[in-house]
């Protein structure tokens, strides 16, 4: 395979840690933290599955929004009547809404980054996040001067795994898909951007199995410091 | 609302119960027999969206398959030593596809579709499943002679909630979206119906929330005898 000359990051669950929510939801829905937080995951990405697989743009919203919403639905789940009292559950949700704007980032992204840079690799994020919410997470993490690019599902208005939010990255860096490093803890992405042709990595960190979908990444790590093995 | 002249149902989850496999489960893998059947019923819609959405015809797979390999994702993801000792669990897979490919059938079926064809109603099945599983599972439940559409994703190659799937719920019964009524106990596949242009129905047994999109589906009710409101 040609040796890389980009690596493209995704964020949510890869960068910074989705599940670092439950602390804060645990507190709000004792007993039930864990859960919400894991349905809130599911209903997210749902949710951008189903506006793209709809095939009609204007079903489109900023990943934000689906998220909110997703929030919605799942506090609603775990709490039958939080429907008919939404007003009694909106101060919660704007809590964990909030949480969500600084998630956690991995400790290792910091050395990892700007290690693949001192090699004069290109970096970047190509994320389901809009603009913003990408902005404020990386900033939070002060991780946004060590990327060359953020590539948003905004900018194809679809989602993971369209090829056209993956044909970004191509775009982006004006690099060939086969000497781009796709990297994701995501198995379903790692598998999306393989299909797509990228370089991949699947950053393994909850010992899971990958899909059984006759694909594999081109490689599995269980952290982000795997990646250097591509250079 | 114009008067509907066809109903077509969803199959799996619909008329047939997809979590009537958890006994089985739950004998085969004590104590995680439920979330054994949940996680199954997860990766069997994520990989249907996936292949959907990697917009390469190449990738879709017969619902059957895709069952079958969401299947030996949730095995993998209960019990990690499956992955290498797959041989170990491969009769107890063969065993819940056997389950899967005789779900129960919901007790308000026959008498639903008997009063709608009395009606002179057209009927019929638009399901993910494809036309070989749809087969077994109607005769099994004695509904083949109900229906006067059996109407499989893999004539679209593409699954729910593809426009592509839904449209050949008009080719079929050669009504115009307006007038047919789209049954569905799926939340998301109500709601990609009704983005469709379909009247729906979303039967909502498990007293759920409805997605958070804007979307409402035309009516909701907690059973299949719902649907004859509509006329």
């Amino acid at each position: 395979m040609a040796k890389p000359r980009a690596v493209l990051f995704d964020a949510y669950g890869t960068l910074f840690d989705v599940y670092s929510v439950g602390l804060r939801a645990e507190q709000l829905f004792p007993g039930r933290g864990a859960r919400l937080a894991v349905l809130w995951r599911e209903r997210q990405l749902d949710y951008s599955r189903l506006v793209t697989m709809s095939g009609d743009p204007a079903r489109y919203r900023p990943f934000w929004e689906l998220t909110e919403r997703a929030l919605r639905y799942a506090i609603q789940a775990l709490v039958p009547q939080a429907a008919e009292r939404w007003d009694d559950y909106a101060e919660a949700a704007a809590s964990l809404m909030n949480q969500y704007r600084h998630l956690s980032s991995f400790p290792e992204n910091r050395e990892v980054l700007q290690a693949l840079r001192a090699q004069g690799v290109t970096t970047g994020i190509l994320s389901n996040g809009d603009p913003e919410m990408l902005g404020i997470a990386l900033r939070s993490a002060g991780l946004d001067g060590l990327l060359d690019h953020v590539i948003s599902a905004d900018a194809a208005r679809a989602y993971k795994v369209s090829p056209t939010l993956y044909a970004l990255g191509e775009q982006a860096t004006g690099l060939p898909r086969g000497q781009i490093v796709f990297v994701s803890s995501n198995a379903w992405d790692a598998l999306g951007a393989t299909w797509f042709g990228y370089q991949t990595l699947w950053v393994n960190r909850a010992n899971l199995p990958f899909e059984q979908l006759d694909t594999q990444p081109t490689a599995t790590g269980t952290h982000l410091r795997a990646v250097l093995d591509f250079f």
